[in-house]
């Protein structure tokens, strides 16, 4: 019998060890795991998180009035510091993670991992008590399997399917399986448990909908139902991926099933993974730079500029072209004129601005000072590299070029510890979710999260 | 604004009350209930059915020592007779439902709606305290919403999903929602998160894997949880069936919008479902009725025959194409030879026969004289009608043609009430679900099922 590319990733998964994984690489799965706690955190009083949590709370187990439980293992909500069952407290932590768009990024499958990986492994690393180094190494293997099914389901699947609701199934199925120590016969079977469930259609952004949140709370808690109900003897589809009736079969049109085997164990595609620095969808990112670069090289002010031509990918038209004046703050971070308005006009697009000023009236006028074209050398090499290209048109009447070849949080352009605390305080700050001293904690704690043997709550006591 | 068939779909789920019904489609319903409560007993033991209710008890609330319940409200599992949330209710009773192959279906829509609506019903109509009459009407919405997404979707989509997990989603958010009176404008928003969680893929039927369970447990389950976000104020995409990237334009190539408001509250789909008679995939059924018929007409044995020719639809080589010689009772179910081979040798095809029979010598021999061969007019009126037709070659040589129009279960050849029942009773017999005289109990209680004004457990006590 010849071994499918599904048996191969699936294998990988199931038999990937700490050991197997460079050190630098475990020190950036550290990294993303800090970052996504702060995301994690900042979801916390968001209408659409909360709503979420309330179904998850009025259906899952009940704490006892010690706040102890009855159910065997208990699983932590950042955001509220309660407990659940782990499938619920993924499903609430998964809808939280992505809701302030600053959680990770990986730019060749425009896959976020960090949302629905970490929400999944914590779940259950801190349920069955494992240790910071099973952790890391789950989320290593979540990350490397759904980063290459994303790769695999391509651009087309991209233009109609969410990839982080879909591929991330699959992704969070991997890495629970990792932590749960399945067989790859039974991780085979997670996987086609996890596909069949994928879902998440980018039809939702024309109403500025709430299904974003939904999309990465079922990703993490779908594919920690199929880890578990793998472990238990549930059977699956063996070529779910790249099978006739399969993913790839019903959802893409240009799927390459050698994407998802691509240098397993040797490629670290975690490491390639981006942090999100401005607080807006990534399609803006490279523009946001770009624009950034041109007025800091030319000394430019808001009010010194005509128009601003921000040269794209064709995913980015596609995502951000509905809108045009954002009716929401979640909108305003799907609108090029929005951000680049915030970034001439207040130097920076982070959770805060987005929230005070995404219709501020200078910020409104720059927005409809921009426009979007499609770049050719930007689309060609999209999504591998994200090039940032604008073309600004100074009221002076020069033509100035703006360009970045790697955006801010790239991996070669990555951030510190340092930085990647401070943007970790600030969204707990914005939320309320957690005190400068509780952060601080934590951080000492993550930072050696690999000599843990157990991981244990992050936050106790009641919520700051 | 021009109304779109969304909102016109959504409008009449959510509005549609129990007068507006009229009294056979009442009828019908009953009797599609009572047939359901068969099909979930049925599941009772299964390998698969019983890892989900595993996970499921595990993740939910625990029950008290004395059997009640802290949860708000408690549902029933209908095999185990224990209790959990609407939502894990849901998912365990889902997953029993399709389990035997023998719950209802629509032929237009290839949708069976019972599996994915009744499941979602009762759970919250038990949870809720609702009536008879409100739980009849919620599940109207459902079958009349899944049916007509299911056309929509298509034949195209079929090829690829499985239409029960894919529509079934929205159409068990549909009857949530009518339960839970959402408004015109949330049950858009519980389309719009149902939508962007459907999924199933048909991959798994080349292995035999337990996925069905799975999607008939997800829709059923998933649908419950957009409807109660909608009643929560969670968003959803306004337009998430036939948007520009919403679930036509995902996974479909031959959707119809104009099938999304045929008729609505005119045409009662509900009654044009049909009831399944042999326990084996419904796309066997017509040749089934057809091989009976000539065998009849012309008093053969199954001795008498040297070849069997099934003449039948694309769908149904598309689906049950890939087993050749089944591995399993349930590829056995698959398998037109097989199916034949037990009409033809034990003149039944039920349940007991596919356990016992499946491989039987004699079965099996006769499964290899089965050949499938696409037919110009049966394919042409799929699935609008189901026609059977075979052609039978005698071992005396002749060549014998038999045809039905309509198989034994569809609307112009339904079963009685005393069918029904006999049909239910032989499915709890079969997994020991229900003893003979819990199912006298519950006929008398469900043919009355309008006058209740509260929908108590339908089972009490210990399991039989």
């Amino acid at each position: 019998m010849t071994t499918t590319p599904s048996q191969t990733l699936a294998s990988f998964a199931a038999t990937l060890t700490f050991q197997d994984i460079p050190e630098p690489v475990i020190r950036r799965a550290e990294n993303l795991f800090v970052d996504w706690v702060g995301s994690a955190l900042a979801g916390k009083g968001a209408r659409a998180v909360t709503a979420i949590e309330r179904f998850c709370m009025a259906m899952g187990p009940v704490p006892e009035p010690t706040g102890s439980h009855t159910v065997q293992g208990a699983a932590e909500i950042l955001m509220s510091r309660r407990t659940t069952s782990p499938y619920l407290a993924a499903m609430i932590n998964g809808a939280s993670s992505h809701f302030i768009e600053q959680d990770d990024v990986h730019n060749g499958s425009v896959f976020h991992p960090a949302a629905v990986v970490f929400p999944a492994v914590l779940a259950v690393a801190q349920a069955t008590g494992r240790s910071g180094r099973d952790l890391l190494t789950a989320a290593v293997a979540g990350y490397e399997v759904g980063i290459r099914v994303g790769e695999f389901l391509g651009r087309s699947h991209y233009r109609i399917f969410h990839t982080t609701g879909t591929a991330g199934t699959v992704a969070a199925a991997a890495a629970v399986g990792n932590l749960l120590q399945l067989t790859p016969e039974q991780m085979l079977h997670a996987f086609g448990s996890a596909g069949t469930q994928a879902s998440g259609l980018w039809e939702f952004l024309r109403d500025a909908a709430d299904s974003k949140q939904l999309h990465t709370a079922k990703a993490a808690a779908d594919g920690l139902l199929a880890a578990y109900l793998a472990a238990d003897g549930f059977t699956g589809a063996r070529q779910i991926l790249e099978g006739a009736q399969g993913m790839a079969a019903g959802m893409s049109q240009d799927a390459d099933p050698a994407k998802l085997t691509d240098r397993l164990g040797t490629r670290w595609a975690l490491a390639e993974t981006s942090f999100k620095f401005h607080a807006s969808c990534r399609h803006t990112h490279p523009a946001a730079d770009a624009l950034l670069a041109v007025m800091r090289e030319h000394d430019l002010r808001h009010a010194d500029i005509a128009q601003v031509v921000a040269r794209v990918h064709q995913g980015a038209i596609d995502v951000l072209g509905a809108v045009t004046v954002p009716q929401t703050v979640h909108q305003g971070k799907f609108s090029m004129g929005t951000v680049l308005g915030l970034i001439a006009v207040k130097g920076v697009a982070g959770v805060r601005e987005f929230e005070q000023d995404y219709l501020h009236p200078e910020v409104a006028a720059f927005r409809d000072k921009v426009e979007m074209v499609l770049d050719e050398e930007v689309d060609r090499t999209y999504p591998v590299r994200w090039i940032g290209k604008v073309t600004v048109h100074t009221n002076d009447g020069r033509v100035l070029d703006g360009r970045v070849d790697e955006p801010k949080g790239d991996p070669g352009n990555t951030l510190s510890r340092e930085e990647i605390e401070q943007k970790a305080s600030r969204l707990a700050a914005f939320s309320g979710a957690a005190s400068a001293s509780d952060m601080a904690a934590f951080y000492a704690w993550a930072w050696r999260l690999a000599d843990h043997p157990h991981v244990g709550r992050l936050f106790s006591g009641a919520s700051a």
